[in-house]
Formats: C-alpha cells, sequence, structure tokens
C-alpha cells in the first residue's frame, strides 16, 4: 500500500471508486472516466484500485451494472405507458450514464455477466408489460430515439421535454 | 495567397473543403474535424480555408446541410412503411454524417438558415407521409432510437440491422 492511500474497509474501497468514477461521468460523460482519476479522488493509488477493476473496461462495466439497477428502479411498478416518460426523463436527468449505458464504450464488456444481468433484470419489466417482443423493442426503440433528440437538442422547435412527452407519449 | 495554396476556380475551393471534411468525418467521426485539416487536404492555406467558413461551426452547419440534402434523397419517394428501414440504413452506413446532423456538435449552427432549410426539405416528405404530426415524430423517434441501438450495438441478442428491421418494421 502507497502511503498516499487511505485506509478502507474491505469492500468499501470498490464503491469509493464507484462513487468517485460516477462524478467524472456527471462532470464530463464517458470520455473523463478512467482508473487512475478514480483512484486520485477516492484518495487512493493506482494500484490499489487495480485490485479491484482489472481495467477501464471493468470500471464501465461495474459502474454501467449500478445504472441499470437504478434505470430498473424507475421503471418498475410502473405501466406500460408510464414507463416511455420514466426512461426519457431518466436519460435527461443524467445524461452521462444513458450515454454510457447504452453507448459504444460498453461494447466491450459486452458479455460481463453482472452487467448481463443487471441490464436483463432492468428490461424485464418492459418486456413483461408489453404486449409482445416486437412491441416492446418498438416502445424502446422509440424512447430511446426521443432521449437521444431531447438530449441532444435535435427538434425543429421546442426541445421542452414536458411539452414533447404529452404530445408524443399522451396518457 | 500563401505559396502552398493550389489554384481553384471560384466557388470550387468552398466545394473541396466540404469534400475534404467529408472524409475526416466518415475517418473519425465529428471530432476530427477541423477547418484547419480540412485546408491542409485540399492542398491551401487556413487563411484561405476562412474565407469561406468563418469557423468550425460555419463548416459543420454547411457539411450538415450537404448531409441533409442526401438523406432527404434516400428517403423521398417511398412509402412511410418504406421511410423507416431507409432511415435506419442511412444511419448505419455513414455513422459519422448521421451523429453530426443529430448531434449536439450542431446546437450552436441551429439558427443557421441553409441548414434549417435543408433539414426542412429532408423532414418535408416524412411530414406528408404520416397521418398527423405527432404521428410523425412518434416515427422519427422510433427510427431514430433503432438507429442508435444498432449503431451503439445496445440490443441485447442480434444486432444484425436486416434481421431487427425484420421484426420491428415489417412491410
Amino acid at each position: 500500500m502507497s502511503t498516499l492511500d487511505r485506509p478502507y474497509h474491505h469492500g468499501d474501497l470498490r464503491a469509493a471508486l464507484l462513487d468517485a468514477a460516477d462524478a467524472l461521468l456527471d462532470e464530463g460523460g464517458d470520455g473523463a472516466v478512467s482508473l487512475r482519476e478514480a483512484a486520485r479522488r477516492a484518495g487512493v493509488s493506482p494500484t490499489a484500485a487495480y485490485r479491484h477493476f482489472a481495467d477501464k473496461t471493468a470500471l464501465l462495466a461495474a459502474l454501467a451494472a449500478r445504472h441499470f439497477a437504478q434505470f430498473g428502479q424507475a421503471l418498475g411498478g410502473r405501466s406500460f405507458d408510464a414507463m416511455g416518460p420514466a426512461y426519457v426523463r431518466f436519460a435527461l436527468e443524467r445524461p452521462g450514464r444513458f450515454r454510457l449505458m447504452f453507448g459504444p464504450l460498453l461494447r466491450a464488456a459486452q458479455t460481463d455477466p453482472a452487467l448481463q444481468a443487471a441490464s436483463a433484470a432492468a428490461f424485464q419489466a418492459l418486456r413483461q408489460a408489453a404486449p409482445d417482443e416486437a412491441s416492446a423493442l418498438r416502445a424502446w426503440a422509440m424512447v430511446h430515439g426521443l432521449a437521444h433528440l431531447l438530449l441532444d437538442g435535435a427538434l425543429p422547435g421546442s426541445n421542452d421535454p414536458d411539452a414533447v412527452l404529452a404530445r408524443v407519449l399522451p396518457g
């Protein structure tokens, strides 16, 4: 252990590194996340951080798994119609998390079992509420596209989320 | 004119700069586009390039206006049902152009009249084919989301465009 390392109880450092990485993500997007900077913010050496995450991909996968759990909570217990606005609002409130969860950076981590389990659990509510698989995929694509168009300010005219959601997903 | 400047006929340098910027976009995404590098590829000095584009935003706006014209051609003359797959295929064939056209970088250029006219013309076909504005927006959001999910490899299971399109947008 380097002299700069803060003392952590067993397991707490992993959570502290994830919290630090989340802050980096919310501040600067997924390009701003690095294991080295997360370690610095948690007050430990890079070597201590590497004991918990083999590389940046492992860190991002663990981060996204946490986000999918939050996402599942945001969607869960809602009617099919109420899931769409909840999906879009989740994306608008935490753009960095949304872009990481569905973005190209996570491709390298797609076989991570914890990430797969977390994303499958998050989408179970959507799957169960939809009449069939194709309808679930269409609904997902629509709210995903709406989230991107609103995040990127790409709609002609108003990009006010409330106004757009009321028009596109009434009821 | 600097000694490194290639001789161009009046108006041709503008097109040559846009061609060079398009190549940069296709190679490295919108982060790879710069007026300086486009000038270098066109064989002229940055000063010569600045005579055509005040800054990078002006270059990106002119580039996106060209893309919206291509995009309008890709959608035009199709039935409403056939527009969805055409939209998704345009995105998958030229991801850099798609991400520029609808991405956050273009926000600064949203009041550019040529860009506004080009994007309005491109969407006119979609608007005319849809039964009403809200349906047009829902259809747009769905194919936009599908394009992003496929581009980012975010769908669980197969991300093969043909298979996914056949399931989600049959007919």
